[in-house]
């Protein structure tokens, strides 16, 4: 059977060359702060699930690549404002985009590239594209400022963490999976399944990113505790305030509220934890998840792709692990 | 015939129900964000020319009030961006968006009212307006973008001027014109004298107000000066340098670079571009585009709509006079 991994290998050539025209075609202004970002590297999964799910219902047609482009786009230009906005300095071990260009080419570079990501997928003269791509992108600046609106507070339900990371994170593995089943001929039931099966990979790849906030810098290639330092509540934070007595408790929520944790503090929160394997508490939330995108891609139709992306929620489920 | 101001005090209220509407199916997180930034004012031209254009083509349907508003959502969109770029404190006389919403809610917001517009059109399933429409926001960031790489650059050359007015300013109301006009059915020569028509209207509309911004801040609304405060080169900067001697030139371009005039000496400024009637000779600057559209306007079907657009040329040229 075909591996995951190396299916990967194989098509990154193809879909960075795309991505490089795509930054070609850009007006030269914003062109640099895009192969900036960019070349950063990334792995490509959205891209990715786009071409398996484009051909498994059996088109390979160019098209299918300019939707995979267009969505990374969108990923790429949230990334590029999102720094700006939680004023990052480092995005996978380069300079972040505003810290080289400045924060002004960078927001407008991400509105450019938000834009061309439009003009790409218009191109295909195709409504429903269109209107799903845009429904998408307002749904992740959505979740955003959702989560921005909500920094600091440790008694987040639940349900609008969950509501948060479908709207920041899966709405764009969804469409990376929707777009091209729909654009390649499936029907209107199988175009459900395929979004179902994106969205459900989303949630559960955000829910497995937040517990990587506690893994080793030299695994993540990012500082460990960024979630606390910046005030995020992920399920990590409530289960150690639910570990703690509660004067403790109320003793976190506060410094947590106003970001006042020492980097002692932090390191000594990550490393409880470690030890309580909270990371893996974690980890199991997003096992439901797994399970709803097995089973929506369950109801796809058989063959190669379809066995490629049922190692995708194992690649998940045990990324960094 | 009828008057222009009539017209648009007559149209404003069902442009502003239609952007209410919107504003009202936006999520909830960026509604006042966007409520707050669009009930600021604001002329309404752009969903104006979009509503006249529409009928002149014989169409008052409900999708041309879409376009305008998601023309509108676009304009709007770009002031929050850019209030917070320039760090403005006001906007029209009220807190700018970022003011009272804080710099991320208004970023992400802003993103959310252009992803909204791209949806209001996307529902029209017509994918020319679609790509139409994805142009003009790459091509209005692209303009600003360019204006902040040439910040204090008191050389910048006329047509490179041009050609960021056009971009950050123009290209909204060419859509504004081009669109509505497709959509009602004109022939493709129609629609490119419409798209010209705007185009025009904008780079005139963008020339004057540059030479408003020596005119009295109770005039404006806004304080006499931002350009050069802000190091932007308007024909304004230029007139002022070619009647300057060789050294004060240097001293004066040495100092737009670095943006350390004190506030005495742009009042100083400011009262020998307007005693040398600099303000006036910017405007002429403004005189061959509102030729042009004119010109393209000539060659549009004839009647009441094409009489009021008429007026709009020389609505443009004695703004704030």
């Amino acid at each position: 059977m075909l591996n995951l991994a190396s299916v990967l290998r194989e098509e990154q050539p193809r879909i960075n060359a795309v991505l490089e025209k795509e930054i070609a075609a850009l007006p030269e202004s914003a062109r640099e702060v895009a192969r900036h970002t960019l070349s950063a590297g990334g792995k490509r999964l959205r891209p990715l699930l786009a071409v398996l799910m484009g051909r498994l219902f059996g088109s390979g047609r160019p098209d299918i690549y300019a939707i995979a482009a267009a969505i990374e786009f969108v990923h790429v230009a949230s990334l590029i404002h999102d720094d700006v906005l939680d004023n990052a300095a480092m995005r996978r071990g380069i300079l972040a985009a505003h810290t080289v260009y400045t924060p002004t080419v960078a927001i407008l570079g991400g509105d450019v590239m938000l834009a061309h990501a439009a003009s790409m997928v218009a191109r295909l003269n195709d409504p429903f594209i269109s209107f799903q791509f845009a429904e998408a992108v307002t749904q992740t600046a959505v979740g955003e400022i959702d989560e921005f609106n909500h920094l600091g507070d440790v008694a987040l339900p639940y349900e609008k963490y969950l509501a948060i990371i479908t709207g920041k994170t899966a709405w764009n593995l969804r469409i990376a999976c929707e777009l091209p089943a729909h654009r390649a001929g499936a029907g209107e039931e199988e175009v459900r399944a395929a979004a179902r099966f994106g969205l459900e990979l989303g949630i559960a790849f955000q829910i497995v990113d937040d517990a990587l906030d506690i893994a080793p810098s030299t695994d993540t290639g990012k500082p460990s505790g960024g979630d606390l330092r910046e005030r995020k509540c992920t399920p990590l934070t409530r289960f150690y305030m639910e570990s703690l007595p509660a004067g403790d408790a109320a003793i976190f929520a506060e410094k947590f509220k106003t970001g006042s944790f020492t980097e002692g503090e932090i390191a000594a929160i990550i490393r409880t934890m470690r030890k309580k394997g909270m990371d893996k508490q974690t980890r199991d939330l997003a096992e439901p998840h797994l399970a709803r995108a097995k089973e929506a891609l369950a109801s796809l139709p058989a063959g190669k792709e379809r066995d490629i992306l049922e190692q995708v929620p194992d690649f998940i489920k045990n990324r960094g692990a």
